[in-house]
């Protein structure tokens, strides 16, 4: 493998594999307060454009690295949109258990 | 243009503009609690080696959206760094002017 190949196929995989500890993350604390719901929006929009494009030009890797990135980017926007509604549902949680 | 070309500035552009919302957001608020800088630690190195890829390859647009992606992701990551360092070092802030 030439050292151009390996560069792409190691870019590829951080860019991809980068946003596994942000869907960890959000997961364990639950705590999505500065994550900005318009950045994935249009992140999820562009990726899902980048496997169209994979899949128009037959690029294998293309779409393979896409794939990955377009659930984990569905991920995280699902998951804010879903904590910010759960909060906004109910914005005294805690204080209400303490005063129950 | 060709659709397939279409497509494929397109994603770039979504892709690429997606982190100024981001960026607008954490200046705005100053709130970096649900950011994981985990995730931008290993997308900025994987920009960062996108931006190597096509420099390698000699592709001009590729090396203008990851110049400018780099530049935003490099600012979230650095802005979300400082804000918890500042937190950090100034727990209180809030209390401390309240008591003050």
């Amino acid at each position: 493998m030439d050292q151009t190949t390996l560069i792409g196929l190691l870019a590829a995989t951080c860019t991809t594999a980068a946003f596994v500890p942000q869907v960890i993350a959000i997961l364990r604390t639950g705590n999505v307060d500065g994550i900005s719901v318009m950045m994935y929006s249009i992140f999820t929009v562009g990726i899902a454009l980048w496997l169209s494009y994979g899949i128009k030009v037959n690029d294998l890797p293309m779409i393979l690295a896409n794939s990955i990135s377009l659930l984990l980017a569905i991920s995280v926007l699902s998951l804010t949109v879903f904590k910010r509604w759960q909060k906004k549902k109910n914005p005294c949680e805690e204080s209400q258990i303490a005063t129950a």
